[in-house]
């Protein structure tokens, strides 16, 4: 975790005493039932809550300081927990293993981490769906290879990225499904010392679904598929931020991020505005990305446990979805208080001379009989002259001067083709299929 | 794609005829719907299907030779179809893009890739499920660590597995549901020249969804999506492939991939038996990772599409799949043949001098009103000295031997807690969870 | 391997003869030293080496039906050439094991690809420095974050592409060493049964280094780092790729890629003008990255090995190596035929009201003792009006009429900031330093 | 970083304080240096050394305030400096970008890391080489596939790992001296501004090479061959970890990590010990391996830069650096105190009825004159039936038994290849290649 690229909220939870919390809470829910069934007296699960009702401050210092003697992390917290609550204490985790707490505070860590960011994706939705009708009929053009292609609108950009984020959202709760399991199924998954009953309990109360069948540990196909999905949703984030970043460049100049009052864009250079959040963002994706490997190699565990997978979660599961909360919160800032230039986007879609309009040409042609080859051939021609004059000649007075063309198709009829409006007329109907209204 | 490693049926969905068939299709599903909507004659549709009702075989090298030349394998593919079909084949292509035909093909092979490998999962599945009830109750030891843990059975090994593929299996299907798109939006997805409908029309015909929004191509965040879903597949090949490795080493060998006759493990050591099966379904999942991360840096595409996308689809499309495919029945074959050994399995089992059983006695005794801290040392002083012996000592002799455990439990207690059924009372249980049935 | 990314050189170099014919050479010299050691009869390496004197063809399918049998290469082999060479055959690969064959036979086969990729880099590298010469002072803008920053020249972009392919070349190198070793050492790496000198000949008979201590293979470290440094040589391509692909781009239009006479940018769009090849060697980077990841999972064999890093190598060996140099040799050809625009990269460099000259004026103000914030401020102030005007201001006469500035600097000295040849002093230096001339 | 995962030398180079001392450094030997030049008044930097003679303390609070306004690192960093310095300071940075300031630092931070990490590595090399000797001749079974070969000795294992740990010192040599460089140029890298003396003057003072050619930042290319240095070390520590925890395994246990008293294995079984430090150095060699792809990825930065790769570095600079070397420490701490069983080493080895010694008959029966083919044939039949009883049946008595073997080969003969030293023969010999010395 880099504090820079971090937000309180997401950052809390990977904090030790929001761990810590959670492995009270396992451990109270199941001593509970426990006494439910029998196995511990009931006055063992009071004792804890009673305790917990405190509002005790978790002293993680301490913690750490028994478990630098037992090398032991949960043995080390049960002894510190048993220290404050006396001898009932002696009942919690009966039957269950270290794994148990582990990984179904794993699975509470990353439901929870899970809905921040999905109200990170319903905000960064909203924002984009704003600016999206704000620019439904924004003309700019359409770029093929980083090349002039045809027109389209700002609105019709906006409505591609609503449409992939709402495949991460999507996604993303798909993959809070995979994660969010409760496993307190004893050593090496067996149930032999701990009712089943118990692992449903628990998982009641922390709104999990139970694991089918464990291992010592909840199988780690579940985490890869967790990983890999907010490796896809950085992949959208880093699209979207290159997006910015072409828009701003200098000789586009069609889109700039804010450029707050105070902000110096270059310690030489006193004339700079630089798209640093975006370029930001194209580096933090990365950042997330990298969980995506580490958490395949995850998944092939020998037999029913070896602990390799866990030093690879205490740095991705804080490190991966800390970064994605900051970066998703990072782009609804830059798409919010993006600065858009409607003049600008007009000028660059002129400037080519008329070309971004060859393909009506060309279809018109085929239509009026010419084959597609001959076609091709007319429009081409001319359109190289025109790119090779830098826009300064014009598309549409070349064609009226072929020959050729003119012979298959009447003056009026090319003119007609070289119609900005003719290109938005499907616009409505993509709004209707992406955000449901147009 | 190597050969060695690939099955027919999915490289043939991999090769230029095929892709060249389904190119064919998505245009002549096209132009039967422009000549509905009036945009082309009627006519032009009819003599494409009666061109492809004589069952014309491709001619893959004329095509080729085409493309050296235009340097563009759609104008090429395009341009031999007319030379086959003659002048109504002017009218293919009206108003579309390459891209159009280019990413619909890529769903249509990327769909039928994934029909392919969920029966593949279908028929793991089948024989994992059939050798988990034959083994439903072997005895064997759990391992935690490497280390004996617990008794669990052959068939929790089993259900395990079957869990994770059959999450692998719906992971799949929402893949193939992610990648089964259809786009014909034409040159920037405006539908500028191309009327929706059309679009909608190959879609039904090819059993594909539409693609709500598209820029020139479908967005990336659909394969990348799909390819991590790959890549989290073949890492539970790996687990389970390195899960067989493990119980083959000499000093387990608990089980054994099939050994056909005529076969040689070495050319220097006649007497070898090696895992060779397990071994490289192990490097074939990393080979199918290797795609993971190349399909996420596709995501950021440039504008409404650069082309550095394609050729890493040229060489993971194929590969995984075809990868995937293989390694999913090679896998399948292994545990269908795999020799199991009940014998070996209780003899290791044994092999530890009873400390498999030293959890039950650490609950007895904490139970029986014996500190949990003084419960674990009574129990470990004892465990460590059969570890020590290598199995020699016996844990229940040392334990009835210390009076600090006799005082707290009698010794026909302390002798019950030795007795292996007590493990898999729950064994019905988690069949239940897993395959419905026990 | 994709044919189309492929150039017969390299690819021959991975089929299965070439293989083969390694492999008969191991097995020859190691059986001639074996004859000198007196192990085997003298006679065997003469009629091995008699019968590959009749440059025989290599039966790959015999081969292969042969290993359909044993399941195992490097027996088909030998049984094969022992159908060949007859009753002497018979002291081929004594005391050796397959892996002794097959490990030395990859480290000829990456020795030799190195040595095709080295000459890729020297042409690639005369090609880059033809170009930085012939345009060693074209001015261009430099920018930063796609922002106008300051002037440089198109030579210098070229000597930094020089520069990186220079170490890029000293890499592999490298790595071609790390990987260019024979072992010739036995089932276990003991030589318990074929005596060192027999590697030692072998080795120096194929221009390999010994391999000082193996198991039963060459650990693959070796290769891991082989590949990784193929993964850097391909961002290299990328990043020089990239650079071609913004050149290009419609609005910025500096350089453009060879566009030959019948190409066609675009099925639909007959004005276009794609830079596809560099798109390509973008893709293309991604695939020879691929193989990274799974050669660093290569390296923690099993003991004296597993086989599991075979499959893999079988795919990225020829894939990565293939790839890369096809990439090489593309980018070579896009650079040799660049077309480069000296007057629009002037026209580009003059567009915005002379802001990239900002920092000089900057630094004139702090030398005549404005402090160093007002400094930046005075010149900020008039630079975000020039920025806002997309141009039309023009920076110099903004400062001329900044009483703030004009009461610290001359006009005249205000005026000399805006010199271009001012930033282009050390340019003989640098190349210099890249080239050893200038 | 994780904190349980670090080490204080490492930790404290990545710490605000150890970032802003090497600023301080850099800017005020510049200073020093355009003092000379007359480019600003030598009294400038005389008044910074002044300063930092008194050991001033750094005020982080203090320039993250400034930071938080001006959004731009170094700028507060140059303000605050100035702030305790007084007027003279302002001449520092004459000419430089903050990039000049930024990689020279990096680069000053990943060579002091390196530094550190060479120490490590000869640290654990020196271990091994102690543990090699101690274990020269401490007969093991070698393995391949798991499966057991012929007999090695425990030494020869680790004169593999000093091997490949010397290859690993030797590319981390190669990999400093790629990132070792100083880039003082200016804006755009074209020394306008700032005299080439400057970066050569700052780099002698910093121990650094001069960058040759330099765009506003030092080119990343240099930082992807480091970071994938450290992935193929990461993979090398992998490797040896494996082993041991292979050796540790309940039915292996010839090798043990050193358990101390008061440790618990487990919370829920009192008998185990677990191989929990080298899983975990499995698990840390994935997190150091996710630096690679990252650092690949930031190689193609725009034009003359992006900052795509600042927060990538930020995140990876110190986790991989930090986590490698507490790997390195740990590993050298597991191998100085490994607890090793020879005896069980023997019993192992003794295991398989003698199938070890399978490849020496067959060798014997080939040079006796029978072929190849029926020799195996011969051995695999005998091996075969000793493998399925478990070792109860001696391979040397089975043979004693064939008549097809007795024919060709004395029993005195039969008998002679059974001798365990025969395999050793060569260990001085690849002791004196590994170590020079043997």
């Amino acid at each position: 975790m880099v504090p820079r690229y971090s937000r309180p909220a997401m950052t809390a939870l990977w904090e030790p005493e929001a761990r810590f919390k959670i492995w009270f809470e396992i451990e109270a829910h199941a001593t509970e039932k426990l006494g439910e069934l029998g196995v511990v007296p009931p006055s063992a699960a009071k004792a804890l809550w009673d305790w917990w009702a405190t509002n005790p401050a978790i002293d993680v210092a301490a913690i750490d300081a028994i478990e630098a003697v037992t090398k032991h992390d949960v043995i080390a917290f049960l002894t510190w927990v048993a220290e404050q609550v006396g001898d009932e204490a002696r009942f919690m985790h009966q039957g269950m293993t270290s794994s148990d707490v582990l990984d179904t505070c794993l699975a509470v860590q990353l439901a929870r981490a899970s809905d921040i960011l999905i109200e990170d994706l319903d905000q960064l939705l909203e924002v984009i769906k704003r600016r999206a009708f704000e620019h439904k009929l924004t003309p700019t053009i359409g770029r093929s290879h980083g090349i002039h292609a045809e027109p389209v609108t700002f609105g019709l950009k906006m409505a591609e990225a609503y449409a992939e984020f709402s495949r991460c959202k999507a996604r993303l709760i798909a993959a809070r499904a995979e994660v969010a399991t409760c496993a307190i199924s004893g050593a090496v998954g067996t149930f032999a010392n701990i009712d089943p009953a118990v692992e449903e309990h628990v998982a009641e109360k922390l709104g999990l679904a139970i694991e089918p069948v464990s291992t010592q540990v909840i199988p780690r196909d579940r985490h890869a598929m967790f990983f890999a999905t907010l490796g896809v949703i950085a992949s959208s984030i880093e699209r979207l931020a290159v997006e910015v970043r072409h828009l701003q460049r200098t000789e586009v100049l069609e889109a700039e991020e804010y450029f707050s009052p105070g902000q110096k864009g270059s310690s030489a250079m006193p004339h700079k505005r630089n798209p640093v959040l975006t370029e930001n963002l194209t580096g933090l994706a990365r950042v997330v990305r990298a969980a995506v490997v580490p958490a395949l190699e995850n998944v092939a565990l020998w037999h029913e446990r070896d602990i390799s997978h866990s030093s690879v979660e205490r740095f991705f599961g804080p490190d991966a979805t800390i970064t994605l909360d900051f970066a998703l919160g990072r782009l609804t800032g830059v798409i919010d208080k993006l600065l858009i230039y409607p003049e600008r986007m007009m000028k660059n879609l002129d400037k080519m001379g008329g070309l971004v309009h060859s393909q009506r040409v060309l279809l018109a042609l085929t239509q009026a009989g010419v084959s597609r080859e001959d076609s091709y051939r007319y429009v081409q021609r001319n359109a190289m002259k025109v790119w090779e004059s830098d826009g300064q000649l014009s598309l549409l007075e070349l064609l009226k001067a072929d020959t050729d063309v003119t012979a298959a198709l009447p003056v009026a009829e090319i003119e007609d083709k070289f119609n900005l409006d003719y290109h938005f007329k499907q616009v409505d109907t993509i709004f209707r299929r992406v955000f449901g209204e147009a």
